[in-house]
C-alpha cells in the first residue's frame, strides 16, 4: 500500500534491534485518515470474506482494527492483555510472549462475543515473531469460529511470523512488508 | 447523545460497586459505527475551537478519539500507560490513579507530539474520579498547549470528576450522564 509504505518511509525511524519506531503516525500518535485508508484496503483485501467480526489486541491494534470495522459495519473486539474486574463472565485466553518486553502476558476475550458462526478477521499494527496472531488464532479455535485470515499493517518479513501463518494456509495480507532494516534503512520486499 | 443513551440502556449491565458493564460496545467489544456517530457529536459541540490534536490514553479512549479525529482530520495521541522501549525521545508524563485497581499508572506522551500552537481537545470513554482526566489536563499545561475542553463518552456524575472540571473552568461535553446507578438500573442526569 503505497501511502503506507510512503509514511514509513518519510516518518518512520530504524532503531538499533531491528526496531522500527512509527510511534508519529501508527502507535503513540496515529493519523486517522491513514487509518481510514487501512481499514478500506484490509476490506477490499478480503472482499470475498462475509466477515462478522474483527479481533485485535489492544492498544496499538485497536485503530486499524476499528477503521476495518467502520468500514465493514461489524463489531471490533480488542483482546485484553489484563483480565479487567468487569470481565467476570467466561473468557477464552491465551499466553503471548513478547520478544521486545521480554515477558509474557495472557490475552483474554470474553467467550459471548464470538460464536461459532462468526467469520473472524485478525488485524494487528505489527508481525514480528507472530506470536500476538497465534494468540489470536488459538482463541478463534476455541471459540470454534470460521478464521478468515489476517490482516497486518507493518510486516517484518524477515522475522518468522509471517512465514509461520501462509505455511498454515492462513490468508496473511500485510499492507507494507519489510525485507530489511539492515543499514538503519527500510527495504521492502518485493511482491 | 440519544444513540449511546439507547446503548447502554439496552446493552449495558449495572454490576456492585457502581460500575458500569459496557463492554460490548465501548471497552472490550467496539461498535465502530456508534463510534464513530460519538466522533462527530465531539466535534459538533466543539466546533469553533480549531481543534488541532486530540489526546486520550491507551486502552479505551483510543477508538472514540481516533473518530473524531478523522472527522476532524487531526493527529490522534494515545498517552501510553508503559514506556515502550522505543520512547527514548523527552517525554511528558503524569501520575494517575485508578480506584478500580487501586494502583498508580504513570502515563507518558512524547514531547515533540504536542507544541504550545496546539489546540488540544481530550477524549476519554468514562469519567468518574477524573484521575486520567486531570493527568492529561497536567500534560496539556506543561506542553504549554492550548487546552480547548474534555469531551467524555459516559460521565458518572454522581463521582467528583465532572465537578472538579467545570470548577476549574474548563469546558466539559458529556455524551451521556449517569446520575445514578442504585438498584441495578442506569439513571440518566437530566439536562
Amino acid at each position: 500500500m503505497k501511502e503506507l509504505e510512503d509514511a514509513i518511509k518519510n516518518k518512520g525511524q530504524v532503531l538499533p534491534g531491528n526496531i522500527l519506531k512509527v510511534n508519529s503516525f501508527l502507535n503513540h500518535q496515529i493519523d486517522p485518515t491513514l487509518m481510514y485508508e487501512i481499514g478500506k484496503e484490509f476490506v477490499k483485501r478480503f472482499a470475498d470474506d462475509n466477515i462478522t467480526k474483527v479481533i485485535t489486541v489492544e492498544s496499538s491494534g485497536i485503530a486499524p482494527a476499528v477503521m476495518t470495522g467502520l468500514v465493514l459495519g461489524v463489531p471490533v473486539i480488542f483482546a485484553r492483555k489484563k483480565k479487567p474486574s468487569t470481565l467476570n463472565d467466561a473468557a477464552y485466553s491465551a499466553d503471548v510472549y513478547s520478544y521486545t518486553k521480554q515477558k509474557t502476558n495472557r490475552i483474554f476475550i470474553e467467550k459471548k462475543f464470538i460464536s461459532p458462526n462468526d467469520n473472524v478477521l485478525i488485524i494487528d499494527d505489527f508481525l514480528a515473531n507472530g506470536e500476538a496472531t497465534k494468540g489470536m488464532i488459538k482463541i478463534v479455535k476455541a471459540a470454534q469460529a470460521h478464521l478468515v485470515g489476517v490482516g497486518i499493517v507493518i510486516e517484518k518479513s524477515f522475522q518468522p511470523g509471517a512465514d509461520w501463518i501462509t505455511n498454515h494456509g492462513i490468508h496473511l495480507e500485510s499492507l507494507a512488508r519489510i525485507a530489511s532494516l539492515n543499514d538503519n534503512e527500510v527495504t521492502f520486499k518485493k511482491d
